[in-house]
């Protein structure tokens, strides 16, 4: 961390905010010019909050050299993180040259359709069934998910068809029904609702974190760590869109983040096409190009029946489309050398 | 709401889009053109939902004629909502012509810190003292507030200096402490924490709803809902900042809402100057500027002893930089017919 | 500025370094810590493009202590710039105390239009008239202004009325065209065509320059650094919304920016409501705020006959509407010791 | 186009919209519904502005069924629009299923340095050679371009390599000295300088008009609708990046919006990673991702000596870099059957 002080202010006080940053554990090192002071902090920096150093009188500017998290920096921890699974027979692993395939419904609605899309999704190819149990909803009146029921069809349809599977959490109280989902998904809302991540910290069950709608790049790595500070070190991140000013798609996938990521931290990284675009026939070129960015896998929606009802979901895949769609992604997995 | 179908949608599908539509309670006038068919839903279209609309294959387009809220839009509720605040001999309302001023530090230190504090926020006008003691901070390593030893400070306090007081509120299980708070926050990163929204609309305690980092009006509106719809009603809203694409501000305040809020809801709207400018030499102005814009109020961070540590935040005023707003406030006030 | 170098940089690369830094005018300032090497410029780094700094392979970090701008810096340049104008007996001016009010139809229309729009805002109090002759437009289907005869209106205007008057350029060729008009207006669009910045430095007439819709406040600053290096001192910089992720109004007003530049710059800065909001029942309570907020003035559509035709803009105040605002603003004014 | 009345508007009052509404040309079907009445526009509502009609008094809510381009629009011109270039023996194409890679250094420095460039392009296999004579830079300090001179090294660098020169022109004064250039680039900060939008539409050169840095799709397709309103139909667009709230890369490459462009129009779209990441190393990333979303080419910044100056530029690649990128987006080229 490298701070400059304002102009024209005195030794004495230079010296006294030295002795406070000194206090916190870090080195200082100060350099003198001719019209302005620079200090540099050598040590750990990630217990030193930026905007507390802004925050004082005399500092004119902050930057910071080292990034404010650490246990999820590839700098400290150079290995990819690999996350396997297995539920019988069938083994599945994110990271690690993997091309991981989540997939299923954005809702639970019945035992029927759970299984059929299921086992529709792995016959594809998917490596994880998906489903929503526990809904966020913008709408008080909107349907709010199966909730509990909603888990234990999940929890079937696990054990009928062999994937593992991927479900939201939504609240603290929820986690103690969560101990057979494989990997627990985080939704964007409450990506920064740092209680929850406390205490998903103290499970070890893999976390899907899901980047919040307008959060930076500091900040979801920042939220990964609050998992990681309490001892569980498996998770994913996910890139899901984020909010823009034009609306020709739901959200704007930002799949840059993507190498920045793979760069920043050892945890491997996927991309939810369908939530980010909004629209199904998007999600194939999307899918495309989260595999060409250098992502460790994807996680769509694939509805098998979306004539039936109001709630079918314009961003949801059939399964013919989604077996297409796999078998352009083979071939793309097989340029970047990776499975799926 | 109204509805374009695409051109060439089959009479019989259309028959079975009313039909579905109609289901749901509403009724659905038919507008047959020559190139294009319009349906326009008559009745309570609150509990239809655009996007499911939107997937369906046959709809072209979705116009919402009314807002998707209910209980907090003034259509349906068309005078203002006033909350009364009694503690002790000392009265406040927010609402009613009443400008509220809620002031304090950003977070409880100490006893002797809030007091103080108190006392000289009191003295100036302020008719309610903030603080923090559940804090939502970005990073894991960063204080996380006093918590429970927090609020007994505040409650403290409240008691000495007779103001009511304002403090956050981060999950579900803290709710039960917060009993004798008289305005329970809800912080910008759990605006839309579902869960913890419900469990706060079966309360009977204000709630102080901050708009979300990166959310819309309408998504803030939904969100008081949630707690109209569980039976609290007394709701209000605050503007603090939202996330731009310039940073020479922590966010961008939009006061522009402020009218458009009093306009399309019943309920208080207030603005926090200190979080969304991150300077606390920008928030006289910016004060003047919400009470210009019609707000019912502000709350500003105040604290006493910036030289005494890091963390003073250079966004709080000192209390005689307070008092010296509160007094240009006040000529403010008297034009737009308010009390301060 | 002061550049972080990374680690593991040899000695030789970084005395190459410093010495290409310092072929550009500028001091050298090394700080060598034990983990890092941390260089401080001393000098005029106005002629360093932080881009090109932070291009080369052996920097980590750059951050700029002074500000890119130079003429328009208020440490350059403490006293406000004030600009005095005169019409007939008519004077105005902007900046050094008074609250400068413009307003007109957005697009002249005819000459009756005009000048009794002129006539109207006169006798409500306003300084200067506004209209459009040269209109850019989203559509190439849509009015393209009336050109040079609309110009030739405003002039006639501004003879009949004495007011001097304010109108938009959109391109080099037109500038002659602009000898007799006040105050010359440099759209959003066009906040970055720096051939047109370039012509109108060489020019002694004062400029309007608008904020372009997502232009930073820096980026603003250095297009008025533009007109100002070429030799043109007379800048008004306006604030006039950004683009959101919202629309519940046109763009967000950001008002914040008024007392930052304030503090940045010499240059005198004013708000225009109307197009940041979109919605004419909002510009008093959004002028008042800019007034607030540190404005030196406003700039206000206002039409004489919204039921005339299609075109008559939800934007514009009707003149009994833009009297009645005046009267209030004046009584904000005179809080603020201004003079409209 | 299709507009709601608002609740107890007078027929006499609608009866006037609906005639106004028809003397521009459009005829009005309107459907009465027991609290609402529904206008629906048809013909060619492309000459209708919606902010002109949503300006009305009783006018609710508009929302546009058609697009408001035309002559852009694939509705009305299925067919994709393919655009070849002829250089000595060179051919090259963009759309009809080639991926054309645009390829050479930011800024035209000098003759050696665009030669050299260019052969090492060419023999990697891109088809055109780019380069910025006319440099639009943020600070009036910064450099400038060389100008005309530039562009005669260009032209030369075209006759010695025979690669079709790619080039920014910046002012209509400038057009006369590109008639030899074989695409010309319309800038970001251009994209809505209407004027030269016109004035580039009377020439027959074809245009490569880039996305505006806040630009929604339907700007951008308007922008292209200016120039072939004009006559000139020979347009590719371009996706460059757009703001946004974090700064991990220089923009947000909204990958998103290539397939969206290939639904809306007929026009073929490239894509530009170097300006849209800033970092040469994510490059190679972001166009493979470029390719699989379906764009029809990229346009990337190629420099032989990084270690020569200060103004290497991160974001271009080293000639063996682009060569070894070109090697892969063979393959993946050859999934899509497309050719480089």
């Amino acid at each position: 961390m490298i701070i400059s002080i304002k102009p024209n202010v005195s030794q004495e006080d230079i010296d006294k905010l030295i002795s406070d940053l000194e206090k916190l554990g870090v080195k200082v090192d100060r350099s003198q010019g001719a019209t302005q002071t620079v200090l540099g902090l050598v040590g750990d920096t990630t217990v030193i909050n930026d905007e507390t150093v802004r925050a004082n009188r005399h500092v004119d500017k902050v930057i910071r050299v080292q990034e404010p998290y650490k246990r999820v920096n590839r700098i400290f921890h150079p290995c990819d993180t690999v996350l396997d699974f297995q539920c019988g027979s069938h083994k599945a692993k994110i990271g690690g040259g993997s091309f991981a395939v989540i997939a299923g419904p954005c809702s639970v609605e019945s035992r029927e359709q759970v299984i059929a899309i299921a086992e529709d999704v792995k016959k594809a190819g998917a490596a994880f069934l998906r489903g929503g149990a526990f809904k966020p909803r913008t709408s008080p009146y909107a349907f709010q998910g199966m909730g509990g029921a909603g888990l234990d069809i999940l929890l079937e349809a696990k054990k009928a068809c062999g994937l593992p599977i991927v479900t939201e959490v939504m609240e603290i109280s929820q986690i103690e029904l969560f101990n057979d989902v494989d990997l627990i998904q985080v939704g964007a809302r409450n990506m920064q609702n740092f209680n929850l991540l406390k205490e998903l910290g103290k499970t070890r069950i893999p976390i899907l974190l899901k980047r919040g709608i307008a959060s930076t790049m500091t900040e979801l790595l920042m939220a990964a760590e609050y998992i990681m500070a309490g001892g569980n070190d498996k998770i994913v991140l996910c890139e899901r869109g984020i909010r823009g000013f034009d609306n020709f798609t739901r959200n704007i996938l930002d799949l840059a983040i993507v190498p920045m990521l793979k760069k920043k931290t050892h945890l491997p990284v996927i991309v939810d096409p369908s939530h980010a675009t909004g629209y199904s026939w998007m999600v194939p070129a999307m899918s495309k190009a989260a595999l060409a960015a250098g992502a460790d896998g994807i996680m769509v929606e694939v509805h098998n029946d979306p004539e039936h009802a109001l709630c079918d979901g314009e961003q949801s895949l059939m399964p013919n489309a989604f077996a297409e769609m796999m078998a352009t992604l083979r071939k793309y997995a097989e340029i970047e050398n990776k499975n799926i």
